[in-house]
């Protein structure tokens, strides 16, 4: 009988599940919004009924050994513990790997979502087969996961992997994170509206400014469209992630990076300008070997990454 | 019969050699100036005459059972072979272990010096027992070393660990790997001599001033005596070298940050900035959690890195 893993990437916004088989297949996906309340007793009850929902609908095809989520948190891997998690803050100090192999009676592995995905993408995505790889999601923020030696780096307390609060303009712009000038504040959706915003403030014309307001996608659409303002503020985002990255190269030498996210979607108006300071910024050898990638499952990531390692585990 | 491991460190200017025992002992050392020819094969002619006199030294208290080489240059640390040695040329493209596991009889393993330097720290210095760590040498260049899970990370070309290439000021300083401002040009001896000149020919008045030439231990020891250009020298960069170690700890999560070379003698004049900059900047829990050390083996920490490397192989 074939192996099934149910797998949850548990968002801010919407809980998605899906069933996966031993070979990377989805054999069947569900979601749901997140509660609202965003309280742990709905939340742990949602997922038991859209785990009920996998069940019924897989049962038949294999044997359900293992569920993972993937948590947008700071966890406690070995212990399965939601540390922080600055968006469902209810779920602060949770044992849900305790509470879920109880309600489901399987076993259950909790992994960080950003650290998922890489392991994801690994896995069936943009940089299979790869022994160490940077992986990037350019959303609201700036979020990462490493893999190191095959494995996902998950650093002493759970909290490695947050590339985007790497310094790149020392005394820049101030981040939510209490510092100044992190690659979020220069490679994030939110910073592409802003830096737009800055530029149009200063006198720049640009088609944006007909618009009552613009997210990063519409100033991607701008930038396609040939306007100067949008192509610099994605040029911009593409020289400080290249200013990150460099550093990175140096210090990791990694096979490859692999960028997702939102964001992303303006490959052709950033890659280059990132090309261009990895060039100038990383040693020869390792800036030279890298290679840049495009993440490419998209929204599976997460899910694919946690049923991979819960079936090693 | 004890095992005994003979490790060299292969210098630009000495090439230092030890036997060292299975629990880190040093059971006799020797050294002589590299060549000034820098030659292949009086570098080879050279380990051998070195090795040969730690053989008759220690060959009655124990057996042999490996040499170990430190080498200041990025390696094939499997093939055994010197890549690229940026000081010691000639040595470029020397399959180094092989030629010396012929002459000497002994099974040869290679290993790049401040990873080597690194391991030492882990086995006999400050950071014993600790699974991940960011060592530094502040020297002529900042370079450095990782590990990762109790092992040296070296990168999938083995270029890892170049923390003294991470960019703190995007248009800072150029340095000579091409980039704009690394780390190394504000915080390696070089860039305390040139930022105390900077401030002097800024008219800033100074005891170094009355100096013809100085050296940044000359600048630590007028920051001492309270010369205010060489304390703000030296603050400014313990700024740097938090705004980097605030980015590695974010990305990394490591347990201890050790910090060696010639400038860290300055550390009671830098260590306070470093530290006002972690807090700032990297994120609370793994901020708390990274123990900042001061090397504790000098020149002996590459030695007694590849020598554990060496036993353990």
């Amino acid at each position: 009988m074939s192996k099934i893993v149910l797998a949850t990437d548990l968002g801010g916004t919407n809980l998605r599940m899906a069933a996966v088989g031993e070979s990377g297949d989805v054999l069947f996906r569900t979601r749901s919004k997140t509660p609202e309340t965003r309280s742990r007793d709905e939340i742990l009850d949602l997922i038991a009924e859209l785990a009920s929902e996998c069940k019924t609908e897989v049962g038949p095809k294999g044997e359900i050994i293992a569920f993972g989520i993937a948590a947008p948190a700071v966890i406690d891997h070995d212990a399965g513990v939601i540390l922080i998690a600055p968006n469902l803050p209810e779920l602060n100090g949770l044992a849900i790997s305790e509470h879920l192999s109880r309600s489901l009676d399987l076993p259950v592995l909790l992994e960080n979502d950003a650290t998922a995905a890489a392991i994801g993408e690994q896995w069936k995505g943009a940089c299979q087969g790869v022994a160490s790889a940077i992986c990037l999601t350019m959303g609201t923020g700036v979020g990462g996961g490493l893999i190191i030696d095959g494995k996902p780096l998950r650093g002493i307390d759970g909290t490695a992997g947050e590339v985007g609060h790497i310094c790149v303009e020392p005394f820049g712009v101030p981040c939510a994170c209490g510092s100044n000038g992190c690659l979020e504040q220069y490679a994030s959706a939110t910073a592409i509206v802003r830096m737009a915003e800055e530029l149009i403030a200063a006198g720049r014309s640009s088609v944006l400014s007909e618009l009552n307001e613009y997210s990063s996608h519409d100033i991607y659409k701008a930038g396609i469209g040939g306007d100067d303002v949008a192509k610099e503020v994605f040029t911009s985002a593409g020289f400080y992630l290249g200013v990150a990255l460099g550093g990175l190269i140096n210090v990791l030498n990694p096979e490859a990076i692999v960028i997702g996210g939102g964001v992303s979607d303006g490959w052709d108006l950033f890659i280059g300008s990132v090309e261009e300071q990895i060039a100038k910024r990383a040693f020869h050898q390792p800036g030279q070997r890298v290679k840049l990638m495009r993440a490419k499952l998209g929204d599976d990531a997460g899910i694919l990454g946690v049923a991979k390692l819960a079936f090693a585990d």
